[in-house]
């Protein structure tokens, strides 16, 4: 039985949706977004400016290091430390499901875990998220989609080091625009009670 | 149900064995290695200089293009096309089971296809080759593992345009250390019945 569940996820494959289906399923506690929450509370930041470097890492990361170490180094890692600590809190609970957050390299000594990478085709992910955003035009979807994928590339690099969406970095990679979202969900859950 | 099950791995991950008991227990032929004879047979080229080119690109691949286009290119690109036309024939036929040859970007427009990733840890590997190659030192099996790993890399992004072992280009992608041989078989041919 595998205690710990987390999810890495392209932007708009459906990767929280299934996670939460998984959590569910196997009576375990999901995590998201709340976490970044907690983490603001333990470390006394307020939550704006918090949000504000989600995700991001320095803009001319590779060029000009020096300037944002000096600049914006102790808000983004103090950001990414408590995050780590929230984290490695909720896997000693154990019967998780921790969506994002790099939860997959955070607890990758931890036992009893099952590392997933939810991907999907660009044109899929486009008309998930068309139902989602239903106001927004395909136009800027598809920028915002791009601004995502490259954030998140980005992020993983700086912090983890290692590479978002490459196959070794998990232990389980599923395209749910292929294979269908119910089809992740069955398997995930199947694997988790093995 | 699905008619086309590629399967890549990296080496010592038990790609080959798990392609295998897939093939058997699902009635479908298996093609591995017998189809680099098949289209060398095709192309009327000697077998041991096309081995000699197997999973190869020019060593000074980004640097001498020139010089290797004039001097290497024409047996390569002979043996890529070769397999290529063969792998599309087998495609066709279907019900089949296709291990490595990057068969997975040759065959990426055709329906009802299954394409997968196989990865391991690289001790995992190692213990596994070993069993594999007992006269041969731990160094050695170290040094030819990163020496493959090499190899596949560049000859995926050099004739497919594709990263070797990035979970986009596949359908699932399995950690068969993590996750166990069996386990993998078991899941892919639960998800090719479907």
């Amino acid at each position: 039985m595998k205690k710990i569940i987390t999810i890495s996820r392209e932007f708009g494959s459906s990767g929280g949706t299934i996670g939460k289906a998984v959590a569910d399923r196997l009576g375990y506690e999901y995590y998201d977004k709340e976490i970044i929450l907690r983490s603001a509370r333990e470390a006394n930041l307020d939550i704006a400016s918090l949000e504000k470097w989600d995700e991001r890492i320095p803009m001319n990361f590779g060029f000009a290091q020096s300037l944002f170490d000096f600049y914006n180094k102790p808000l983004n890692e103090k950001l990414f430390e408590a995050q780590k600590k929230v984290i490695r809190e909720i896997g000693e609970k154990g019967n998780c499901v921790i969506v994002g957050r790099n939860a997959n390299t955070i607890l990758g000594e931890y036992d009893n875990t099952l590392h997933i990478f939810i991907h999907a085709h660009p044109y899929w992910r486009l008309q998930h998220l068309k139902e989602k955003m239903p106001d927004t035009s395909e136009a800027k979807i598809m920028e915002r989609m791009k601004d995502v994928d490259k954030k998140r590339k980005k992020y993983c690099a700086y912090y983890t080091n290692t590479v978002f969406g490459m196959s070794d970095y998990y232990d389980l990679s599923l395209c749910s625009s292929s294979l269908g979202v119910d089809t992740c969900i069955d398997l995930i859950c199947e694997l988790a009670q093995k």
